[in-house]
């Protein structure tokens, strides 16, 4: 289960169980996205979640890699906090119907989930680094950057270009009683 | 529920919607760092957490004080993401004993939270902002520098103490069959 729990004794427990987690975070973001794709209106996010689709699997690669290279079979273990992470996107189900509010809403859920792997990529790295296993390190660095520059360009393209689609103004609400 | 779901006509609605998430998130926060204060061992991992304690405070009055300024009751809205990444943190009851180990668990996992935050704010502060209500994004800023100063500084404590403290190794695994 989570990150912090059973048989952990060592810093290197931590980062098989952390590379578990990871494993599993891009497996489902890989299992996640052809659905997001489909409910994305605007062309230039379908594009870029297009792209993340294709970086996924590459990112999934390197994750097996790093396990064999530390003489380990990549192995998921499962990552509550990506699967609360991807609650919200999963309920993304026609209940938005206007498709600029949608891409927006979509676009939200997506930079809270590459922030968060890239926070994650952050931690297996500086853990690798600490037991010394800078190849292994080396390996998986170009995962967070991917991850980081996925969430420079979403939040490029959230503020530019599909919030002032989405647009419109708050509507009042009704005034606090007292 | 989740922040694309039911009743999104808008993008005030998702703005809404993802202040009252922010809000139950903030609250989730306060009520777990105490006991992650006393599962902490570090001094300054527990004075950094300390901290936090004090600013969440103030994140919650601030939330609530931008609910107010768009009026509306300030309510709090279930979390899927938060819950899932508090999951990890609740684990936390002693199954890691050494206490050094721990302490780079804990942070780990706050790690986590405060990226997320701090994604979540930049998220709301945009919204804010295209939707005309500067002076809501200007209220809410804080919240936002504090979530990225919390990160910052844990990283550094992370890198620089507490994961040359748990140190050790990487136990050799079993081969791989083949």
């Amino acid at each position: 289960m989570g990150l912090l729990s059973r048989d952990i004794k060592s810093l290197g427990d931590l980062l098989v169980q952390g590379l578990g987690e990871a494993l599993y975070a891009e497996r489902r973001c890989a299992r996640m996205m052809p659905m997001l794709i489909a409910k994305a209106s605007d062309i230039q996010l379908k594009s870029e979640l297009n792209s993340v689709l294709v970086a996924n699997a590459a990112c999934i690669g390197r994750l097996e890699a790093v396990f064999r290279l530390l003489d380990r079979m990549p192995k998921a273990a499962e990552c509550p906090a990506i699967d609360g992470l991807f609650i919200g996107a999963e309920e993304i189900n026609g209940e938005i119907d206007d498709p600029h509010v949608l891409d927006s809403a979509i676009a939200a859920a997506l930079l809270d989930v590459g922030t968060y792997k890239t926070a994650r990529y952050a931690t297996l790295i500086g853990w690798l680094r600490q037991l010394g296993r800078h190849d292994a390190a080396e390996l998986i660095q170009p995962n967070q950057a991917g991850c980081r520059r996925f969430v420079e360009a979403l939040h490029m393209l959230t503020e530019r270009r599909l919030n002032p689609r989405a647009g419109g103004r708050l509507e009042p609400a009704p005034r606090l009683a007292s």
